[in-house]
């Protein structure tokens, strides 16, 4: 197989991506920060399938980790990622440096508020202003078509639409499903950290986040499937919680009330050692029915 | 001569910048806040010196007015507007509601740190986030090969060439030269708030400014030169100072020793009656040799 062609600064990448503009072609990004699982890899597929090219982003954005997180120790293996972005059919690797992505100069920040409030939010004050600011160069570096991103970031998700409808940008922005590992736990690059017994652990809150998902949809009232969940994901073993919390998909504002009458989602935070873990299911009101 | 075509929605204006895209044809912007004057319209004529065709937006952006400052009674002329900009060579006008620009879910805000700190930014807090996070939208929604903004607003000129480098967007900033009344009073659309005795004493602001760009030029100690340029103001008639500061170029930090070693600026804000009025000017190191 051909190896995947590696760019690192944005004048080579818009020449690449220029060159397919004037073919005729569309062009699709996938932002990853490395590390890549089947999870990043079936979003060069889903851009595949809509896009006639897809580039790849490689950047672990210090922006937002803060100083306390896992910045440092964040998993890097280039090479292997670059392979397996060229079997799943990826046309390009943009690979930036820190300094062509934050020169010393650097000053501009962006910020989402609203949905970028609550949940990771609260937990990881710097992390949604990191994000829609790197996402942001990226997509204006490469400006493609459509924009992939994966549901098991699900709030996310939606602090990058959110950004892209605020401020225009000529982008569609497609959701991945989350991929998981045979006993559910859901793909991250962060399960690396896991050891043999955390990893046992870990495949437990998939379980039980869906048996809380089926308690709400056949009927069951919201705040005692959600404590409910909270005691089983300490018997568990988990070691801490930040949250276990029902969202309107729409507002992304908390279920206050038993009566889910629209689209909603179940997100959880938890840790595990010294690693952190999400996950979130959809919750369909009218499964009740 | 035709009327000047106006839309009003993002997705018209793209269907009408993409038809000359199709045709190679070049796209330049204008974004301003309506009452136009020759300073505008210079701004026209340099975007057609350099693109095929011109889009020039009028959209008075509430963002960059703080409560107290003059949103309500900022001068509105749509009409006597696209007159002067089909007569200058504008190929279109693009003229949002509110709503479009600023739909009721909206919640992003961009910031540019450092260049945006001191005189404007200590003395209008809101003002540069409300430029930044409308330019970065009008860009965006038009994707202009490039965007001409007034030396007249010379800070502003800087933020908004840190936004565009910070956030990679594909866009060349123009500056336009200051254009001045016969008495050398900057045009400003807020010059229409002065009475015909605060616009006498309004065009004294230039002279005793290039006074003070003169004797510095000449040799003469920087704070003297800023401290007599004030007292100058004062005695004119003008009912107060903002500020009167030199600042370098390159960083737009305040140049605090007397030796001038690099391109700088001198710039002013102050008080006439209910009118704010800002100039600046350049200071040539050289210029002493």
């Amino acid at each position: 197989m051909t190896p995947l062609p590696i760019v690192r600064s944005v004048p080579v990448l818009r020449v690449a991506i220029a060159a397919w503009r004037r073919e005729g072609l569309t062009v699709g990004l996938v932002p990853t920060m490395g590390a890549l699982h089947a999870g990043h890899l079936s979003l060069v597929t889903l851009i595949k399938s809509r896009c006639d090219r897809c580039v790849a982003s490689l950047f672990v954005n210090p922006k937002q980790f803060a100083a306390h997180e896992d910045l440092g120790r964040y998993p890097r293996d280039e090479a292997g990622d670059a392979a397996l972005l060229a079997a799943a059919g990826c046309d390009l690797l943009f690979a930036p440096p820190t300094e062509v992505m934050y020169p010393d100069s650097f000053s501009t920040s962006i910020s989402v508020g609203g949905v970028s409030a609550p949940l990771e939010g609260e937990k990881r004050p710097q992390f949604f202003g990191g994000v829609a600011t790197v996402v942001a160069k990226l997509l204006l570096q490469s400006l493609p078509d459509a924009a992939a991103f994966g549901k098991k970031d699900f709030q996310q998700l939606l602090v990058i639409r959110k950004l892209v409808a605020d401020l225009d940008m000529p982008v569609e922005i497609l959701a991945g499903e989350t991929v998981r590992e045979t006993d559910g736990l859901a793909m991250s690059s962060r399960n690396a950290y896991l050891s043999a017994q955390e990893r046992a652990v870990a495949g437990r809150l998939n379980v039980i986040m869906r048996e809380a998902v089926a308690a709400i949809e056949a009927g069951g009232a919201i705040a005692p499937a959600l404590a409910r969940a909270e005691a089983d994901i300490r018997t568990a073993g988990f070691t801490g919680i930040d949250y276990v919390a029902l969202h309107d998909e729409a507002a992304f504002e908390p279920i206050g009330t038993d009566a889910l009458t629209s689209p909603a989602r179940l997100l959880a935070a938890v840790q595990l050692g010294a690693t952190r873990l999400i996950d979130n299911f959809p919750v369909t009101p009218d499964a009740r029915a």
